[in-house]
């Protein structure tokens, strides 16, 4: 099994790089059996996910990653990943704080994404 | 199965309810696989989980939760909460930005942490 905090290292540097340059190229990240939990509204399935994701109302993104906290969560190898971060958007020149958590599911030498949640954090 | 969403609102509301008065009282919700990432520290087991629960240096503890998200993480009715929210440490009148990451696992009617990930979010 790999070494679970290197996954998610991983995982969240390629997550975040695919977001902020193609969110439409996030699809394969998820499956039919997804969830995702953003800022309270929810979505299953790849197609429903990535459809809000690539709606969002921003031409550019950014995302800093502050942390990144990962436990294996069962014994098939399955992983959660707990990310705070910075989010800046378009010309706004104060980012916005957020934290997001990823339950990733192993197949196949890979990981996908069974759940999702992701909030703003506001002061 | 219970709602998840139910499930998550009363353990969070009872959670917080025995951290800020007694911490000592959260051994119960922990095994002897449970996991806790504090601000990147990690301990494993109900003992050690508690101990440094105890330990932290703070005599009055207040979180005011603000967010509230649960999906469940598999078919057997484990559920994955994630909670955002505000820390209000003895006199301190500033609160601080927190996130917190539970991942609850069914046992006889209730149910027992095994993933716990702690974060203060910094501006």
């Amino acid at each position: 099994m790999a070494d679970f905090n290197q996954v998610a290292e991983a995982f969240v540097k390629f997550y975040y790089e695919t977001f902020d340059s193609n969110r439409q190229n996030l699809t394969p990240l998820y499956r039919e059996g997804s969830m995702l939990t953003f800022e309270g509204q929810q979505f299953s399935g790849a197609n429903a996910i990535t459809e809000k994701l690539v709606s969002l109302p921003f031409q550019k993104v950014a995302h800093r990653i502050s942390t990144i906290d990962a436990q294996p969560s069962n014994a098939s190898g399955t992983i959660l990943v707990s990310v705070t971060g910075q989010l800046l958007v378009d010309e706004e020149q104060n980012p916005q704080m957020f934290s997001q958590t990823f339950h990733l599911v192993p197949e196949g030498g890979s990981y996908w994404v069974f759940n999702d949640i992701f909030r703003l954090n506001y002061a």
